[in-house]
């Protein structure tokens, strides 16, 4: 931490404070700023610039919303088991069931295409702060700069894809601190080569997620091809021989998604009794609606799987969220730095004046936000098919404008990317559909009444179960021809158009339309600006000895394997294949801690000791999920793949007692390869052997 | 439970609120008193007399503070290893260490006699309110009705010793709503047949103490014998052929050590702010003291290791307590409870003539007590030596008075197990002595002052270290026969003796009297009046539809083989020996979590899903340990050795969705003995096969 040379008592006093803070593991840092003098200071590691570039760009983001790495020279990528189900899921079909029995391509020609996988590495980044601002320079309002913003980012963002062929993207970092353009190499022939069972993948299920000890292999792996042939990846990481010791010094690389550390109170209170009980209740709707559908039988079983996970998982770390908003010492933490910052504004004339009256400007956003959560939340339909329905309008309409003028995810550098998924292939289930339609309708209708100028209009005098048959037993979109044909039609096509999906996503369009500028106008601009204003103030009061909040790019985080107190005891830095089958047999095999056949057998065969996971101390949230653990030679050591109940509050808060990450050992890896896949072909290859 | 046939609005309400209650597999129940309604009610099972009687005559209390039972018709007795400790402590030397090593008699020669184990079997009981009531009627105030109570229990004691020959102690259940005569077969030539090494009887130490899942052996098999022959037990528990099972109903008989379930808010209270943290101030210094003197050598760390184990033990249990005393939730529902008590006390005039007013006298006399709580807990000396001469100087004097006006623990009913202590030939340490004695002066000299008259009259000017060293160093006590000589010589043998430490215990004595007489006057002889009222009041009001606070005498509790909720994910129901592999490779071997050398080598001949320990919602506190856990035929399918963490406030409140009693199962020490220790002679005669 920079220590200001006219370092005011009230600074020292703060400086102290956040250098305290800065003791812990704490931090998801960006490439172009690493935590240099913390990893110093505590474990006396200095990474270089090469060791830095060889992790960046070994590194790979998955439109899934994952993280990845490269792990061998022919482009073998390792992933998360819950990172590649969406892709398991739609290879699948009613006799053939990856998510159940595995996958295991033994020869290239068996390797597996994902239909709309796209993987995403950072070659490049580029400040951009000065051209942004400079073009914000002579916006006289809030509105006015918003547009300039937009504007100014997407004519950055196409010159770059232009120039460089590069998918690329403008981020913002520090709440509008800064600006960097980040040029990624993408990569859409992406096949599957391994997976485990679901079983040994998810061993535990949803009781067994956000805890620790686990005994889950929850890894996929991947062959990244460029022009039909394998990827060969100069970066890539070579595998650690022994995998992560306990209390050694560890790294994560992965795309952390959104985290709102720098919040303020008022913002904080709005989550807390707005956001997060609303979401919660939705979340529960949705889960009892896919459960219900799901016991109708095997298939459709089979089919809400993924679904039910997520918002299980989503269900899960909202409510750890809320644990964390409701926790009084958490919230008085808060309070305590957002008391120290606003101070030390304060102190300063010229700060006073650039910044003071921000948290206030914050607050009166969230007072006029929070009458309209409810609308906000339940103003959605749960449907895949409206989903493309709504895109496919409005990329039709905003594809005609400007792009400083489009809707966010609009924009010219999104298109490709976007069409990519208006087209996916990926199977689509009608019956399911209508039970997701109709039934977060009946909740919206529950929430919201009849009255709601939303529900009223979607429903047009119809039960939501009447609705959602019409809309889709009637529509074609579930065909990606279909959905073709109207994207190049344009809005004539659109507009005339009869499909009913289409028919409705017309009638919700405007109405989507006018809350979004609503909110736009009295929310979001108001505290796109404001966050601005805070995020400079923090540059102007620590500098970059601080973090950015994370916006699922590149980040680099560190920490220590480590065990930590629970339950009145300890829990360890990583569990053995020997916890595996005592937990098995401690609910004698009862779901979900069934085991696959293969493992019931090879327990013989094993050695049982070999580690399976293990905790850490490196800062993480969703979207870090498939994040390689990387030792100080650059060596892969594990992959991310969850965080404990006590890491929950890690969208608002790091706390280095008690929250871990959780990863699946790099040993465990091979050994289940080895000795229960008989997979040594592709051991050999990730191990170089 | 009863219902009144002139069922008052109120009396209804209550009634249903305790119904609800008493769904739960709650309740420490006297074996004249069983639990049939809601074993019917909940599991359709209704022990028959005969049943009852087995199990009761099955059981036994040890005298080291817990439970256990007869397991063989050769008297083979099961008991936990911590409650074996002190025994295998005694027998140890510096050269053989029968805690680190365990112990196993292949033959009953090589048996070993236990110093000074008492084993009592409670044979009959007897309802003996009337007499004591009868005796206390003529009593015109409270300190004539506490000399009445003493001199009635004495003699009814002292007449059934003389008639019977057993041992007959006069307990008083319901806080003095009933009184009972138990008469018990005392057995006192007890020898060691097996111990495991104290690494496995207490796998995870003090870290995994008070938790589940948990992987512990604690265990040790004593044989019974009776005029030089091996007891041939009547009565004795058939080994289950497969254990207990998940959901499968099981009971527990034995001899817990004491609750406060019925104590008032006033008292709970009093516990929270004053006893509690004191006691834990208290034992942190014990536990520091004696972590210093062990750190002085291998030898040292050796003696110490029961008083450690005992006061870590304590201390756990005491924050448990603690945290559930500062529990809103629970404070809240024991007011709810007392409000509702006092409410049905209050709507009936007969009801509120004799018990109205009591909690207000109770709530005066824990103010006053409140005051004198740092004199109560800090006016003791941490010393063996000192505990001895004091019984003895005490002992000579009490001896001379008639029955009922001797000290508590000097009727004549009690000598002869006082005696077999006071000359009980277990070594003591005299520098351990020195260290606790001097360490534990400290503490008092800084709670309560240089002036208090306890630590003036203590010092007579000295430090707390020199006075320790002269009379550690000067004493005789260590030697059985100097002790013998005392008790023989009488008062005159005591005032004559220049012993430092019998000196010592002289001056003490008339301030420790003078403390009792004053905490008997203004707080026990109140409370004991007041609680014999409300026990009254709980009878009138519940009938015996509910148990008597515990008061280490024989109890049935009974529940279900269940996991819980734990961690954000469950615990299982019971545990394997993968689980305990597992943990002890997670964490390196490092301690608490090393294994003997024979279980790293023996984990291929195991079948590792064999069950170790299981989790149940039986009743239980501290003394409950050693308990055998019993399945509806009445066969051994466990040992109960623990609670969890979250069972730690069961001195106030029950609570059946988390807290669970932990036991060793059947199948676990069985696969043990064969396997292990290679003593299958022990396992075939435990199994009779």
């Amino acid at each position: 931490m920079k220590i200001s040379r006219r370092c005011l008592p009230l600074l020292c006093l703060l400086v102290l404070l956040r250098a305290t803070v800065s003791v812990a593991d704490e931090g998801l840092w960006t490439f172009d700023n690493p935590p240099t003098k913390p990893l110093q200071a505590r474990y006396g590691f200095t990474p270089t610039q090469a060791w830095l570039d060889h992790i960046r760009l070994s590194s790979v983001r998955l439109n899934d919303g994952g993280s990845g790495s490269f792990v061998s020279p022919h482009g073998l990528l390792l992933t998360n088991h819950h990172v590649a189900r969406r892709q398991l899921e739609n290879n699948s079909t009613a006799t053939k069931n990856y998510m159940r029995d595995g996958f295991y391509a033994a020869t290239p020609d068996q390797e597996m295409k994902s239909p709309d996988l796209e993987v995403d590495v950072l070659m490049a980044m580029e400040n951009v702060t000065g051209r942004v601002q400079e073009a914000l320079a002579t916006a006289t309002d809030d509105k006015k700069m918003l547009a300039a913003r937009k504007d100014i980012i997407a004519r950055i963002e196409r010159e770059s894809t232009e120039a460089t062929g590069l998918r690329s993207d403008v981020v913002t970092l520090y709440h509008g601190g800064e600006y960097w353009l980040y040029r990624y190499k993408k990569f859409t022939d992406v096949r599957l080569v391994f997976a485990p069972e679901q079983q040994i993948a998810f061993f535990g299920g949803d009781s067994d997620n956000f805890t620790f000890p686990r005994y889950d292999l929850d890894i996929a792996i991947f062959r990244v091809y460029e022009n039909g042939r394998p990827f060969e990846s100069a970066h890539y990481l070579k595998w650690s021989d022994h995998g992560a010791a306990e209390g050694e010094l560890v790294f994560m690389a992965g795309n952390p998604g959104s985290t709102s550390r720098l919040e303020t109170m008022a913002q904080l209170e709005r989550r807390r009794d707005f956001s997060l009980p609303l979401r919660i209740a939705q979340i529960k709707q949705r889960i009892d609606t896919m459960q219900k559908y799901a016991a109708r039988g095997a298939e459709p079983a089979r089919q809400t799987g993924n679904l039910i996970f997520g918002l299980q998982n989503g269900l899960k770390a909202s409510n750890g969220g809320y644990l964390a908003l409701t926790d009084p010492k958490i919230m008085a933490k808060k309070q305590a730095e957002e008391d120290n910052f606003k101070k030390l504004v304060t102190a300063k004339p010229e700060w006073q004046s650039d910044f003071g009256g921000v948290w206030e400007t914050i607050a009166a956003a969230e007072s006029r936000a929070s009458g309209m959560t409810k609308k906000q939340v339940f103003r959605q339909l749960d449907s895949e098919l409206f989903s493309l329905a709504l895109r496919i309008v409005q990329y039709t309409a905003e594809t005609k404008k400007p792009d400083g003028e489009r809707l966010a995810g609009f924009h010219q550098s999104q298109l490709e990317s976007l069409r990519f998924e208006l087209l996916s292939p990926a199977p689509i289930y009608p019956e399911m559909e209508e039970a997701r339609m109709s039934g977060s309708l009946e909740e919206s209708v529950r929430q919201l009444g009849n009255d709601d100028e939303w529900t009223a209009a979607v429903l047009g005098g119809r039960s939501p179960a009447a609705l959602a048959a019409d809309a889709v037993r009637g529509t074609k979109l579930a065909d990606p021809q279909a959905r073709k044909a109207l994207l190049e039609g344009g809005t004539a096509a659109v507009e005339a158009s009869t499909d009913p999906m289409i028919v409705l996503a017309r009638k919700v369009d405007p109405l989507a339309r006018a809350f979004t500028k609503w909110f736009e106008d009295n929310v979001q601009g108001v505290e796109q600006a404001a966050g601005e204003k805070l995020g400079r103030a923090q540059f102007q009061v620590y500098g970059k000895s601080i973090y950015p909040d994370s916006t699922f790019t590149l980040r680099l985080s560190y920490g220590t394997v480590a065990g930590y107190p629970m339950n009145g005891t300890r829990a360890p830095a990583r569990t053995t294949f020997y916890g595996l089958y005592d937990r098995a047999y401690s609910f004698d095999f009862a779901e979900p801690f069934s085991l696959p056949a293969r493992w019931k057998e090879s327990h013989n065969k094993m050695e049982l000791s070999t580690p399976l996971d293990f905790a850490n101390t490196c800062d993480s949230v969703g979207g870090s999920s498939g994040s390689p653990v990387i030792n100080r030679n650059g060596e892969l050591v594990g992959i991310n793949f969850d965080r404990n109940v006590e890491g929950l509050g890690r969208a608002f808060v790091y706390q280095e007692e008690t929250g871990r990450a959780i990863a699946v050992h790099s040993a465990g890896i091979i050994a289940a390869l080895r000795k229960v896949f008989d997979a040594g072909v592709l051991a050999d290859e990730l191990t170089g052997k």
